[in-house]
């Protein structure tokens, strides 16, 4: 009677269902080395085979169970595959879509995770426009995860458990859907909420809640003093933590995203020029409002 | 033979020395309150009383085990005490150490837990001034420990642990050093590191490592619109933890030290143009510096 009533009310015990069975990662760093581990702990993927420039990094994701073979050759690596995540830097990701995209096969999705995603979005649907419809199917896709940590090293499986993940479809390179509908499924399978937004949008908030803090934390960093350094507690550390990321990628992420993060920094400077008005003036009740609405946008809650 | 040599290499089991038979702590909140615990954990204070203004934070204090008892009656408390702890917000220190001092015996030990000192310090300069020796020996300090919670049922022991405690001495209020001597060993038996600064140096210092933290990372949440805060997730979340610390308390410190906080602040406006510039002309190399040299600061090593 128990065992009868459990089994109705949980799960069906399904074998999970493999949703690509050849998954190309190129790039299985952090972000690309922690969807392998993942697809790969879930059995969503037949196989996972990275691509690499580097012996070290693919030897690393082959023992950390990322991928089940690892290849320095993207063209021959993407053939036959029926998922390609582009998982390198931004500035990058371009220029391998156009290598791994010919080679691909009919009806096979093309994704990445870069961090901005405009430049590359109208890269790629000048890649794939065709006069009827694309042979590959691209979706343009950014997992807020990751860390200021960066390398295979520390990738984990539940890197994006309860991440977001913003998905910036397109007409051009996915007419029907199809590549939407199957990259949303993967990122849901293993642990984002995803969302999704047109790929200028997604660059102007991305700039605010993730560029911004990253330039906001640097500088700060870089006006304190020696003498005042020594004095860091934990409030500083954490205030200033995203700044350890690597500075390529957040330079070529700034550098790609200029106009929203220049847009981002000048509604920031302004803040700043109020609060210092406020204080030459002794106002005390300004100081109060910037400080209590603060509080009270960051108390209402987010992650 | 085992016991023997345990009983030889562990600290020997002595009974803590009583530092001060009589701590009063005004204001048992977070700082005040967890001194209170470790102070009479450690069994450091013959007896600790707690002076407030509200009923409520008095018997959570008395709950809590931060003090021994509690009263509204400062000048009826002090009376005996052979330590009195100002334990309250900066704006408040110069009055209540006026109204306590006259009332304390001959010998006794003031000091204050104020996050901006050359105010707090030059006012009870002026009120201990005598042609001879102050009666009462006052040192200023600053446990540079807390967090965005405050109140006594943030309150714990372990507060101070590892914490920098900085102690402001004056040849004004503490001729021979007697309680710079006796404060520093408190701070220490409960767990801080302490360090000696002039009072002009202290604000200067922690204007830029904690007021500019503080006033950047509420600038932050205010120049973020809605829809981007939606997207905030953990490095958001930590860039601007401590806004969400009270912002009365705030504006009184922001105030206190309004001067180093604005030079602090102009400072780091200046990096931000610095690195807009950089991005306005697509300067790779500038940015790269910027990025670098904080990531290069940021893993040197603070907690």
């Amino acid at each position: 009677m128990t065992r009868r009533l459990q089994s109705v009310e949980r799960m069906p015990d399904t074998v999970p269902e493999v949703m690509f069975q050849r998954v190309v990662i190129v790039g299985p760093g952090l972000i690309g080395g922690s969807l392998g581990i993942a697809l790969r702990a879930a059995g969503l993927a037949g196989r996972v085979v990275g691509v690499g420039h580097r012996q070290e990094s693919l030897d690393a994701a082959l023992e950390l169970g990322a991928v089940d073979e690892a290849t320095f050759d993207l063209e021959g690596a993407v053939a036959d595959a029926d998922l390609v995540v582009l998982a390198v830097s931004v500035g990058r990701i371009p220029e391998l879509a156009s290598r791994a995209a010919p080679q691909m096969k009919n009806g096979a999705v093309l994704t990445d995770v870069g961090s901005v995603k405009a430049p590359i979005c109208s890269a790629v649907e000048a890649l794939l426009r065709t006069p009827s419809r694309p042979r590959v199917r691209f979706v343009g896709g950014h997992p807020l995860a990751g860390s200021e940590k960066r390398g295979v090293r520390a990738a984990r499986s539940d890197l994006f458990r309860d991440a977001l993940c913003i998905l910036t479809p397109s007409r051009v390179t996915d007419p029907d859907g199809t590549a939407l509908s199957r990259v949303r499924d993967m990122w849901q399978a293993v642990g984002c909420r995803v969302r999704e937004l047109p790929p200028e949008l997604h660059d102007e908030l991305v700039a605010e809640i993730s560029h911004l803090p990253h330039v906001v934390a640097a500088c700060l960093i870089n006006a304190v003093s020696d003498g005042a350094l020594d004095l860091a507690g934990s409030g500083f550390a954490d205030t200033t933590r995203v700044a350890s990321g690597d500075p390529g990628l957040w330079r070529d992420i700034c550098m790609a995203n200029s106009r929203a993060v220049d847009k981002a920094l000048h509604t920031f400077a302004e803040q700043v020029r109020t609060f210092r008005k406020a204080l030459a003036s002794g106002d005390a009740d300004a100081i109060d409002d910037c400080l209590r609405g603060a509080k009270e946008r960051r108390d209402a809650g987010f992650r």
